[in-house]
Order: structure tokens, then C-alpha cells, then sequence
């Protein structure tokens, strides 16, 4: 059976209180309807449309960026959530098989939940996905009568018996396509919100003699994101998962509530994450690695057995070799550190290849910008850059050679040689004290004046 | 009707077991005395009196940083909280209006609850405030008759009946300054402890036939702090709420738990703070701005669309401009950074004026200081200061101006003109194997004598 | 009586999914087996024997660390508990008096209920150490009989009034020497897993008419480690415990719940710890001392006074003066920083000593490495490291003496001399604009090329 997603993307979340649409606020660095994208796509769907409103050419250009197969399809007005499934309705025509409707602002519920729904379809027309809550609230109930779900009734209409049942709607439903678009051309908008409902398929589907049923999920799955605060509930329940599933393979998080997770963060066994750490996307570190504490890694490669910081941060594009050492207040950039090199303190390597077990001195940079264009930086194995060496890219540094301390590297080095930029040392007896005591009689002066 | 602030401070908070007054230990950066005084001064009281005893300098100089109008009056002997609220009565003598009575050590009662008790001082003539206590545990118990306030009993005088009243004591309260007084010239100290009781009043009042009542305030606005575990918690109750406030108009906070603001921090709509960020006093954020993970604020400016870190500290007088970059391991002081302008590596920024899209390379050191006096460094417009360069201050830099890399600057730069102060680096072939090859025969010769 | 701590370690801790032995995992920076030995250490036990099964090599290296006069036997195969405690027998042979069987993954026993345990022996031939559980769940019912236990029942054989008793068994026993390893000696195998269990011997006394009784403990003390998720949430105990002994003390942390302790941390009365400090081992900081946000001390002496941080590293050997100061963006290692000394900016000195009063610049570097063996660096009281020197050692720094900025410093400075290493700067009119319209032009050309 061909399965077609339909997620709905296109209110405005006023309480957000933000210029950027709701769906696009962040949960682990991915947008919010990447989430819903990715529980979908478990289900191999033949099409999949995203309905956007508010900020709709942000949306698609999000979206793009996530499933470039999406289609993005718009609905002008918010009339309702059936009538924003309705603007699906012209994408999928000629689409066979089940419409399983998302919501971008929705992102937790599981694959295997979708599954369900799924496999549930077979034996009946309609699915629609509720929970047992635990505090019901102004949730609509589902009255269910065995497997029939006989009706949805929302808190306002409902009987002292009815409000009674915890068992509530998430507003996801799987339906045949033909179905489902059949049944929403005769949803009325004849409410006080003059909306057009998408629940209201169930009673209509039910009209018709059709199968209706519902299928039950963890609460946690239908978390939904009205807020900021709800967007930080949703962050802490994303990174509470995150991090179990790392304890689960065999990850060291001395304080797991203390690092924090990108969607994507791949990390191998027996690797070590000390208290404090962020994790933007793209990132893997490989196993027995240590990450310590205060430690930012974005769009970068661990390797097996590197230790990376305190205070150390990789930008994207930085590779560590095995065993390499990338130590505090260091920055890289799109750098290759070799296997066993270093790169201890102070420091900023970026556009750069450090080779195998060079050793890059205290306060060394890589002067990769000249104002206009970025440079490489090519340094051998084995070599030596002395403390607060300026490498003034595009340079090569050969295997072995030496740059004393404190010099500014133009030209190449050659392998084995020593590279040196520096003035002669003078020490001027007793001129320190004279200087002092001059500063100090001017200070005394500008003091007297202005006292 | 005007009101006169008395606020209890003169305690010596033994279980704080420190030598700094209760009352100073700090709340969200402030006082915790400064808490109190701010929820008072929304009453704008005609008069505030502070009373002080153990630590009582120090209490007055912070008084003095807080509220200039502010009266610290000295409690000598510590004999109880009715011979502290008298040792008011001269600094009040001729006052005639309410007198409101709060605690240095009770910091989060709110506005409101003040203002409901002046409002209910309107038909009483002695108002206390209570709260529903969750666990009463020992607390004094409010024997109310309808509206009426009978009389507080204390937990070891109490029966039964008495004892399974919920509604307690905070010991904050409102009274006509004239009544007050009186009332507690009649307070006696015949009780184990032999302390004048403020609590004595009510009793006192009744028995004056005066009509005395209690007003309900939610049992969290009467947290009070006798050690630093409770401390540490009214400083979690402060965070929670202002990240909350944060929240509510639309700032993202990704992980609220980690981020430390301060009592007067501001934030603007749409602004990101990730995680792990420190506000110190008086920071203002402007709003689409960005303050990554790592950063620490103290006294600055951030303007719209400004990027801050990760790892970057913002120290007292520093001022963003708009979309300027602060990036890792920066630290700024007192200085101005233009529209567009970027330091985003290693550098220390202080008494200095960056000019708008100026790009300040990894290393750059502003030299401030020169043993005695502090000096100030002036970057134009557009000008590229190369990585490592030292600006020793007082120096000007020109608009459009370039620094070589690892320059000591210390004469003017004139707008579009290239600084120099670089030796010629020579490379000598060779000799860096030579060199590492004496270096391991000196160590191995070392180590062999070592044995 | 003379006692014998015997301290089972050799469990493979499948579920840890880890190369590590499941006792060298580390809490609060000490390996978890540490934790159950230093317990027992309070008994001042005349002997401890550790039983290793699984990584015996590294788990002896780790013991030899810890406590050298404790002895490790090696329990080749794993058949029990009762099997382990045998390995013990040859040697305990001759030791007469009690033995106290421990577990090397239960690292919160404490000493005061170890002493129960020792003083209930005098009344009683072997003492189990029980707990009232929360939830009992699976865990061994002991069957009481006043103050005599009857037996321990599994949870899979036990009635549903055996079902009912939450009085738990924690499997820490005392036992005379003797009596246990005769007891020992008949524990049959007879049972699904085929091993030979510990519990048992509690059935074998009874039967034997000895008296045995258990003494019951707070659940919290017997939480056992078997994953990741174990590890963090034993982790997370270990350090509220420790946040709370140092409120009680008197230092100010001002979010406990974001510093992170050592097993052997050490901090003085009215010290301000701010948020996000991580201790690594062997840290004392004096009173009145402050380490600021993001600082990062391991192995490390800071003096009554000091101010530690932001973003300071204090690596093992620094040892700080009173009133020192150790900024933002400072690494400190094997260093003395003296009295009144300053290092406040992106700074590292290692292998070094600094006098007191003297002021370290911005971006000092100790050059302490050679490629082959490091050095040692001395520089006098009230000196001023100009900003950016690069101190190359062995050097020596004299009184009041004074480097220029951006210096690199290769012979010792005489005291109140001024040392000098710095090219002139030319300044070239004109040619900053060059630069840059020739570098936009080639840019402009490459791009052109590319397009």
C-alpha cells in the first residue's frame, strides 16, 4: 500500500511571539518539522507534502533542505485544519493508497506509532491516534464503543460521563486518500470559529457506515509546541532520549543532564563526555575518544582515541586523527590534525593540514584571511611550530622542520629546517625602573590636576 | 495614604556560617536585602528604614548602592522583632501613614500581595500576611473568625485543632505607624528566649478591640534564607522566574536550567541564548540577536543581530554594534565594537573604539595597560588588523588600515596606510634536525646520569 | 576484634558495554571500587582483599593506587558470589576475627552502618545488612523473626505474604572469619544458574543454630551500578551529596546543581563558587577565595583570597597566592603564581614560578617545551610581563624588571632592566588600499575563472 504524508506546517503559533515560523524553531539544532519529516519518512512514503502558511518561503526553503522530494503546497487563509489538509488535496491527485496527516509543530511521535496506524488501516477506513491523558484537560474525548471509535467529542459539548474518559484525540488520523478527500468536502464550517475541523471526518466517516477506529500512543508522543517554554519542554524531552540512547551503547556521560545533543550526534563506545558539553549537527566521534569539559564540537570527525579539550571547540570541518590532542581555548576549522599531533593551548588552526605527530606550540595561528580570501595552511609530520607562531597562509611547514617562537612564517619551510622571524633580544639595565617611576610621576601629576 | 518600608536586616544568619551579612549574600547578582526593597518600592513608600545590627557597615553601604533615600537605623542588641521594628520609631517620628514591615531575608514577596495587604488596611487597622502551608511543620498558625484574625498561636502552644491549621505566619505586616508603635511599646519579653515578639501585636491589638485581619499570599513569596542550601534554592526559585519572564516575550532559551541571569538583565523578542551562558548585572540584549554557549556577560550592550561566542566574555562598557561578531575566546572592556565589525578569535579588546566593519585577526591584544595608567586604542572604519597584532595604547589606527600580522603597533596608523613592524624571516636547512638531534642526546645523557 | 575487608570486583558488568571493568568506572573522579574502600577504610580493617575477576590486571593497578596494603586474588571463573568470597581463603588463612564482605559496585555504603554492622556481630554470629525498598520488586524478602532473620527468600520462590515484606536484602554481610568460610565451604550449586550464592549462607547458620540477625540501612546506601545510566545516576548522587557538605560549611555556590566535585575536594568557608565549575581530583581552595564561571581546577592549591576565572584552567601543580588573580582564557600549570599576581588574559604559564605583584600581560606564553624536555621559567616580584612575550625557558626574569609587548624572551633579564626584541614599524602610505583593490581584483578574476 502507497503511503502519502501530509503535514500540516502553516499556523502562525502567535504565542511563539517570534518572526520566525513555529515549525522552524529548533529541537536539537533540527527545525521542529524536521522531526515530524523524519517520523514520517520510517513509513517509505511515495509522496510527501508540507502544507506551510505563515513564513511559507521559509518553510520551503527549510524543507528543501531537508526531503528535497517534499512539495510544498500553500494555504492562503488558516480556515482549519481540514481545510489546510484540503490544499493536499491537488499534489496527491491521482495518488493512490493512505494519507497519514502530521503535524509540523507535533514532533515526538514514534515511527513504530505510525506503524500502527498503518497496520490498523487495513481493518478499518479511518485511524485516528489518542492517548490516555493523564490530566485530560479541554482535550477532545474519544468515545469508543469496543474498537469503534463512535464519535470525537470536544470538552465544551461533553457529558460529566464523557469528560470522564481520559482516552483523547492528537488530531493524526490515517485515512484511504479518495476517502479522506471525500469525506473533507463535506466538513461545514459551521462553528464558532467558523473553521473548517479536520475531526469532524470521524462523525461523517461514521455517517457513511465506515470503519473508524483509534489506535493509542504514549502521551509523550503528541507533545505539541505552543510556546517557548513548550519549545524548552520539548528540547529537554528530545535530550533526555538523546542522551539515554548514548548511556545505552556504552557512552560515559559523567552528567548527562549537562551535555547537550544535536538530531543527528554519533558517538562510539567507551568514548568519555565530560559535564558541559554542546553538540551542534554533524558530529562523530569515534570510540574511546574523550571529550572534556566545556567542549563545542559542530560538523566535525572524532577519531578513536583523540582528546579533545576543556574549552576546546571544532568547527566544521575539523577532522582529528587517532590519538590526536586538541586542548584548551584551541580552535579548528576545516584543519586535518594528524594522528598523535597536538594542538594544546591557545590556538587557531583553520583552512590548514597538520601532520602526524607535529606539535603546534602555545598561541599559534593560522592566518588564513587576508581581507579577501581565505588561505591553506600545509604543515608536515613531525614538525615543530614554536609557540606564537604566525603561519601567514598560503604556506607549507615540511615534515620536521621548526618554527622558532614568536615568528610570523611567510615563505615555506622546507623539511628539517629551522624557520626564524624574529628580532634581536636587548636588555636595557635600570630602564624599567626609570620608566616606571616616570609613568608614575605623570600619573601623580594628571591625578593632582584633576583632583 | 503614605506608607513608610521598615525592613528587618539585622540578623546574623548563623546558619549562613559566614562572616558576610545575611541580608548581602547575593540573589540573581543583587542583595538578597535588595529583593525586599525592590518589591517595597513598587508601594512607593515615603520613607524606607532599614534596621541593621550584626554586620551593620556593610549592610549600609549596600543600602546606600541601592536606595540613596533609604535610612539604616542600628539595632544594637538583637531582643527580638518587636525591639527591631521599634528601633524605627525615631527615624519615624512625625511619619503619619502605614508602615509596612518586611524582612531582608524574605526576598520574593510581590508587589501585589503588598498592595492587597495596604488595600485591606483600609477597613482593618492591622493587617498580616499568611499563607496556606503545605507542610505547617512548626510555623506560628493564623486563628482566623471569618475575616477576623483572632490571634497567632505558635506550634508548641497549640492543641490539636489548632495545630491542623494550614493558614501560617509570615510575619510580614501593615499597621498604622501611630497604632504600630504603640502597640509595640506594650510588647513584653517574658517567654523563654526573653525576645520582644512583633507577633505579640495581634494579640495586643485585639485586646484593643482593634480590628485586625490576614491577607493570603502563595506560600513561595515566603521563602526565607537561613543557609546557603536555602540560598541556593531562592537563587533556582529567582532563575526560574526570570528565565520564565524570558520565555513569555519571546526570547529562545535552548536549555533555560543552564543559563544564569541576573535581577536586572533585559532581553529582546527573538534573541537565541544557547546553552550555558552567565548574565551578570546590568546587560542589555537587544532583540534577533545571537549569545552562544560558553558566553559571560558583565555590564554590556549587545545590539540587534550581533553574534556573541560561543566563549566569549562581554566585561563591563563593552557595546556591540549591530551584527557586529564576538567569537571564542574573546574578552571585551569598556569598549565599542561598530556596525558590522568582527573579533572573533583569541583577543582581548579593552578601553578601545572599533569603527564598523573592521575585522580584528586571532591574537589581537589591545595593550591597555602600561604598569600604571590605562590607555585608550581608536580603530577606524574598515580596517584589517592582522592576527597577533599588538596595539600598545594610546594609538590611533586609520580607517581602511591594515596591520601586518604580528606587528607591534605603537605609532599612529594613518587611514589606507599598511603597518609594518616585522624581523625578516630567515630558514635555515637542516638545522632543525640538528637541533632535536642535540636536544634527545643532552636528554638521554640526562636521564642516563640520573640513572 | 581485628577486621578483614573482603570486596567483590570481578563482575564483567555486561550491561556497562564497556573494555572498562564495571568497578574502575569512575565516580566523582575516583573508580567506583575506590568508593567501597575508602567505606570500609573507616573500620580500619587489618586487611582487605579485593576479589577481580574480569580486567584483574587493570583493576590491581587501580587497587595498588588507592590503598597499597590491599590484596587482590583473582577468581578465575565467576561462579557466585559465595565462590568469589572463597577466593579470599588463603589469603585470610590465619586471620582471625571478622570479616565484612563489601561490593565494589555499590560505592555508597557508609562507614556508620558498616559500624552497626561490626557492633550487631557482638550479639550475633553473622550480621546482613537489609534495607526498606521503595519498591521491592525483585529483590531478596528477609524474613524476620523479631530481631532474628529467618532466611532470605528469592523473590521467585516467595509466598505473596513473603511478597509483601519490603525489608530487602543489600548482600553485605559481617561474619566471623572462621564461621564464614566454614559456612562457605558447604554453599551447593545446586540451582538454575548453577553458581554458588553468597545468601545462602544465612539458611546454613540457621541451620547450624548460629544467631543471625541484619541491620537495616537507608535504600540510597545500597543503590548498585550495572549500566551506563546507573553510573550517571550514582554520579548524580555522589555529587548532591557533596554540594550539600560544602553549604553546610559555608561556601556559596550559586547553582549547586552545575559543580562538579572531586571525591577529595577541599573548599574554605565564605568561598564563592559561581555556576558551571568542574573540580577534577586533588583541588583545595582556601576561604574567601572565588572561582568564577566556567573554570576548570584539577590537582591544584588557589589561596585564601584568590579569584579564579572566568574560563580559568588551574592544571595539577598550579598553586595560587593570596589575592592572586588567574583570568579569562589562562591555563596554569605546575606554576607558583605569587602573592597579589596577576595573569588575566589568555595567558599560559607552565613549569614556572611568578613573583609576588607581578603582572602578567595579555597572551604570555611560557615556552616551556623544546620539542625534547621542558623548562622552567622564573620570573621575580613585581615584574610586568609586557603583553605577548614569549618567555622561551630556561629564562630567568629578575625584580621589576619589564618585557615589551609582543618580546620574545631568550636570555634572563637583570632586575629593574627592560628587555627588548622588536623590529621597528615602518608605516607605508597608501599601500593598505593597494592591497586590498589588487587582492579584490584577483579574487574578482578567480571567481570570474570559476564561473
Amino acid at each position: 500500500m502507497s503511503i502519502a504524508l501530509v503535514i500540516l506546517a502553516a499556523g502562525k503559533g502567535t504565542r511563539m511571539n517570534s518572526d520566525l515560523p513555529k515549525v522552524l524553531h529548533p529541537i536539537g539544532q533540527a527545525p521542529m518539522l524536521a522531526h515530524a519529516m523524519q517520523s514520517g519518512a520510517a513509513l517509505e512514503p511515495a509522496r510527501t507534502v508540507i502544507v506551510a502558511g505563515h513564513g511559507a518561503d521559509a518553510v520551503a526553503r527549510a524543507v528543501a533542505g531537508i526531503d528535497e522530494d517534499a512539495q510544498v503546497v500553500i494555504q492562503q487563509e488558516q480556515l482549519g485544519t481540514a481545510h489546510a489538509v484540503d490544499q493536499a488535496r491537488a499534489a496527491l491527485a491521482g495518488f493512490e493508497g493512505d494519507v497519514v496527516v502530521l503535524y509540523g509543530d507535533t514532533p515526538f511521535v514514534s515511527p513504530e506509532t505510525l506503524e500502527r496506524m498503518i497496520a490498523a488501516r487495513k481493518a478499518n477506513d479511518l485511524v485516528i491516534l489518542g492517548f490516555q491523558a493523564a490530566d485530560p484537560a479541554r482535550y477532545g474525548r474519544l468515545v469508543m464503543a469496543g474498537d469503534r471509535l463512535e464519535r470525537i467529542v470536544e470538552y465544551k459539548d461533553a457529558t460529566d460521563e464523557e469528560r470522564a474518559i481520559s482516552f483523547c484525540n492528537s488530531g493524526l488520523l490515517a485515512c484511504d486518500a479518495t476517502t479522506l478527500f471525500s469525506l473533507i468536502a463535506t466538513v461545514g464550517n459551521d462553528n464558532a470559529a467558523g473553521e473548517y475541523y479536520l475531526t469532524d471526518v470521524v462523525e461523517l466517516a461514521a455517517a457513511r457506515g465506515l470503519a473508524v477506529t483509534a489506535v493509542a500512543c504514549d502521551e509523550s508522543e503528541t507533545l505539541g509546541v505552543n510556546s517557548r517554554a513548550d519549545l524548552a519542554a520539548a528540547e529537554a524531552v528530545f535530550q533526555a532520549r538523546a542522551r539515554a540512547e548514548l548511556l545505552d551503547i556504552g557512552v560515559t556521560l559523567t552528567a548527562p543532564e549537562t551535555v547537550f545533543l544535536a538530531f543527528d550526534t554519533v558517538i562510539g563506545r567507551d568514548t568519555v563526555i565530560e559535564p558541559n558539553v554542546v553538540f551542534g549537527p554533524n558530529v562523530t566521534v569515534e570510540s574511546e575518544a574523550t571529550i572534556r569539559a566545556f567542549s563545542h564540537l559542530e560538523g566535525c570527525h572524532v577519531s578513536r582515541g583523540a582528546i579533545v579539550g576543556p574549552y576546546a571547540r571544532l568547527r566544521p570541518g575539523a577532522e582529528l586523527g587517532e590519538d590526536s590532542h586538541v586542548g584548551n581555548f584551541v580552535e579548528i576549522k576545516n584543519a586535518y590534525i594528524g594522528e598523535g599531533a597536538k594542538a594544546n593551548h591557545l590556538t587557531y588552526i583553520g583552512d590548514a593540514s597538520v601532520g602526524a605527530g607535529t606539535n603546534i606550540g602555545a598561541g599559534t595561528i593560522t592566518c588564513n584571511y587576508d581581507g579577501v580570501m581565505k588561505h591553506h595552511t600545509e604543515i608536515g609530520r613531525n614538525a615543530f611550530i614554536g609557540s606564537n607562531t604566525m603561519l601567514v597562509a598560503p604556506v607549507t611547514i615540511g615534515d620536521g622542520a621548526l618554527t622558532a617562537s614568536g615568528s610570523v612564517i611567510t615563505r615555506d619551510v622546507e623539511p628539517d629546517a629551522l624557520a626564524l622571524a624574529r628580532a634581536a633580544q636587548v636588555n636595557k639595565p635600570g630602564r624599567a625602573r626609570k620608566l616606571f617611576e616616570m609613568l608614575k610621576a605623570r600619573k601623580a601629576k594628571r591625578d593632582q590636576e584633576a583632583g
